[in-house]
């Protein structure tokens, strides 16, 4: 007789669901030719490929066991000095207290998640915001309550009212998650006063913030400076603002090397919980990253980087306004690998993928990144990873599949309408 | 004013403790000349470092995108493909339905634990049983509960009677985690009688068997053989047994490759919760063990391993006998990396530790492995990674420890004599 598996299932496991996005991946993986303008990845030929060979051929040459070996959970000592550099020059002082390696970013918003969140502790959210994210949160059973963003990032006053809402009614209010550079999905920044006032608005209803920044190293010239891209916990004198970082979109993301700085009672805490949850992230890749940084490899990318998603960015926008002019709308990009779509009110991206799918094109629909069920006709589209080829080619079968769910829809209506045959 | 973090605290973090091993990777990292028998690491000088140095340099110069991007997560498909043959050859088939590739085998044990425990499930366990289990299962705040073994491992008579007292009063009992191949701490082998019976008593009660078995590959022939490391999941016909394994001890631990097999059913709620955790696993670490498999490398390495370890083993008794006779008693270990060791009742092995480190010697204390607060008079000592000169001298140092304390515990005996000046 089969076992019953389900009734073995904790909580967190009956309300696991799979991610939208890497949904899409197993739609791709079916071999078609389509586009993906899917899933966030960076381009593989802008990876340092040859310096990372000299690199692993010199490592493994060695043969210090550390290379293989188990290591601190806290990361290689070595590449902690390195991250603290890093964070010095983004304006934040850290030691090694402050700091701890995650496997990725998504491991550091796990950890976020169980150190801080207890089943029902809400966590407020940008809307839209990172799916990862949400998946994290809600892998703890969070409940995640989402504000809504102007063109300067998260709105304020929605902020505030949000917060005295659900604390009028008794939840208890334990962060905010914010993407202040070039956010996962919109691409939005937030304005430099603007987080100046988050970081008063945390300290004045003693919550702390999230601040997630992968992609702030990838500012567009024509549109950005490093100065739009000063994180929040540069200003951060009372320990309100825990930092999340990587090395995936700067280096390579098969790597899994991102970093946490916290307050040390909660690096600490962080540290426990990823004893418990890996052990320690990988000591090969630690030391690849940890070389390509010594020796320059990280900073003689980020200009090459900058050059080639803006461009590509160009080429997105330009293949856009040619082929769908003003059926769609999205804030430009200023750096980061994403588009952010608005298609015409009516119109439902997640509805329209098998159309999307048909015409060899995908994309990653909007409503995954609400956590309010909103965004049906919204969806996010990745300039980085295909060549500028592709993107051209992507977006015309974009406009198809647009062109005809709209056509498609109008006949639908009026089929519907009274007096039709 | 700074922050009160600790207002911010999940009720998981609140009760986060560092593990009692990686403690004693920090005195180690102190610099003094100690001679470590406390963590598990395998023989650094075995690795295959040559084969390893080939592979990632011809990986990184193919420039194939795959092998630095972001994959599936449940893992490389090759890799998934290797890891079903490896599993064939013992005995059990599975499918890509079964299998998720995991971040080491502490993921493992922490995704079986995010998956079927809710805070006070029951998990029985073994006594003593592996610190990194118990990490990973209290972080999920289930309760453990442990069960005596006896000689050929697990007492199956305390067993029920153990899941009868917990039922009669109404708790539920999830999962019974078992380490049946030259176990964690002890060393300790279960007879093939005993596993036949431990998967009928898991159907008769209608509970989950997880089979964590990282040492299967390590026996030693002078004492077991492949007939006797077969996994319970081989007799598994009902979706019992959930089936960790890993790389870490055969290849490298610094990889981070591990697997889970477990009915589908499962292992798609597995693979979930790894996404909301890290994505997937490193994508050159993955094609760094495929390569290995592939080519050959991990079959070769098998008989240099057991030869390698059982001579440690020898040399580790030899010099117990030598130093201690009968002042100690330990099983006689069959395979793996570990020798436990019982000492005189009234010694205490955790209260030993800073004369041990005084000597230039540590062990893990066997406290730390017991969740019932049993073993204060055993140890586990390591005997995989320092070579053999090391193994005698630390054995030395050990026999010094257990001296001096013991004629210090009878100077404060006689102290408090009646009658003493």
């Amino acid at each position: 007789m089969t076992t019953n598996h389900d009734q073995f299932l904790s909580t967190a496991a009956t309300g696991l669901k799979e991610s939208a996005i890497r949904r899409m991946g197993a739609v791709l993986a079916a071999g078609r030719d389509i586009i993906s303008f899917a899933p966030g990845y960076p381009a593989p030929d802008t990876f340092p490929w040859a310096e990372l060979g000299q690199i692993a051929a010199e490592l493994l040459g060695g043969r210090d066991p550390g290379v293989l070996q188990y290591g601190p959970t806290r990361g290689y000592r070595p590449l902690l000095e390195t991250i603290a550099a890093i964070m010095a020059r983004r304006g934040i002082a850290t030691t090694h207290e402050d700091l701890l390696v995650t496997t990725g970013s998504q491991q550091g918003l796990d950890l976020v998640a169980r150190v801080l969140a207890d089943p029902g502790d809400v966590i407020l959210v940008e809307l839209p915001t990172y799916v990862g994210a949400i998946a994290a949160f809600r892998n703890l059973q969070a409940s995640l309550v989402g504000v809504p963003q102007d063109a300067d990032g998260i709105d304020l006053d929605a902020l505030d009212a949000t917060c005295a809402r659900l604390r009028g009614v008794g939840r208890r209010v334990k962060f905010l998650y914010v993407v202040p550079n070039f956010q996962n999905p919109t691409g939005l920044l937030i304005s430099l006063a603007k987080r100046q006032r988050l970081l008063d608005w945390a300290e004045r209803h003693d919550v702390l913030i999230v601040e997630d920044d992968p992609y702030r190293e990838l500012y567009f010239e024509d549109s950005a400076s490093e100065a739009d891209v000063r994180p929040i916990k540069v200003d951060d004198r009372h320990g309100r603002v825990i930092y999340l970082s990587s090395f995936s979109k700067t280096l390579a993301p098969g790597f899994r090397v991102a970093w946490i700085a916290a307050p040390p009672a909660l690096a600490a805490k962080f540290e426990m919980a990823k004893q418990a949850g890996d052990l320690l992230t990988g000591s090969l890749d630690q030391r690849l990253v940890y070389e390509a940084c010594r020796r320059g490899v990280l900073e003689r990318q980020l200009p090459i980087l900058r050059a080639h998603y803006a461009h590509k960015r160009d080429v997105m926008e330009q293949a856009l306004r040619r082929e769908l002019g003003a059926a769609v709308r999205w804030p430009k990009p200023k750096g980061g690998f994403f588009l952010w779509l608005t298609l015409a009110a009516g119109l439902d991206a997640d509805r329209m993928i098998p159309r999307a799918v048909e015409q060899g094109v995908i994309y990653v629909a909007g409503e995954a990144f609400y956590v309010n069920g909103e965004g049906h006709n919204t969806l996010r589209l990745s300039f980085s990873a295909p060549t500028p080829e592709r993107i051209d080619a992507g977006v015309a079968r974009l406009a198809l599949t647009l062109r005809g769910e709209s056509a498609a829809l109008e006949t639908a209506a009026a089929a519907a309408a009274p007096g039709a045959p």
